[in-house]
């Protein structure tokens, strides 16, 4: 039910506000979060274009958060990139329904507000900050660790400056 | 974030519950319901799959419904067409997720579950009976009957046998 675009959107926010206020290249974490690095570019320029991340062109460039985390939702993400859309008008486009929706609409409707109030009410922060022991990204860091013949740490030691 | 295909399926289910028990055409109901035929003959199948409908060939042919409106939610129909799925493994297969989400995918899997506990706890008698004076497909009886001359009669007096 949630688009490809969707899922690589949270995870690239999540492993921004991870290592936030680092400026991660496109490669890197397309890498990191394991998504092909072309999608991750077009997925990046939207969050961009909805003040959600920073782009920088260039040598050293990438994107980093452009908000804390505290101040972003999940519904601000996934809206940005593939919104959830209300269904205002009947879709049968009956004329006599006018803006009221039938019963049938009306529940699904009130299923997308349900959805959209859930996302809008969860925060980057609680969800990067959930008590769960299981992590979001958890082994990104890990494998990363590995790769440059580190040990592996405690989350908060791996975060950037 | 509904796909055409349910609310195909949806618009189909309504049509048959309002005319049951009567059989009516694929040709009859696609000009009802505002669908393409060839597309409505597909949804129909996954709905005869599901038990949610009887199709019979040739001619007096159709579809109808295979069950009581007060037996069959919206989330069967749903589910006979486009399943929603809930998110069992960690979608980018990091391995010391195992079974467990992470609090990300867990709040996406949440939203899920309470789409698919709305759906299962939404009856297609209720959507049909609900007291709100606009009607599913309200019109299409309306056209009908003026298409075949004759004066709009009110929802209940329209019904099949």
């Amino acid at each position: 039910m949630f688009s490809q675009t969707v899922e690589y959107s949270l995870r690239a926010v999540a492993h921004l506000a991870k290592v936030a206020p680092a400026v991660v290249s496109v490669r890197e974490m397309a890498s990191a979060i394991r998504v092909p690095e072309a999608y991750l570019a077009k997925v990046l320029q939207h969050l961009a274009d909805s003040n959600i991340v920073v782009t920088r062109r260039g040598k050293g460039g990438g994107a980093s958060l452009a908000r804390r985390t505290t101040d972003l939702t999940l519904l601000e993400v996934v809206q940005a990139v593939d919104p959830i859309q209300r269904i205002k008008t009947c879709p049968m486009g009956l004329s006599s329904h006018g803006a009221k929706l039938c019963p049938l609409h009306r529940h699904l409707d009130s299923a997308l507000a349900a959805m959209i109030e859930a996302f809008g009410n969860t925060t980057l922060h609680q969800i990067m900050n959930d008590p769960d022991p299981v992590k979001p990204l958890c082994e990104v860091e890990t494998e990363r660790l590995v790769e440059l013949g580190m040990p592996s740490l405690p989350s908060s030691a791996a975060k950037g400056p």
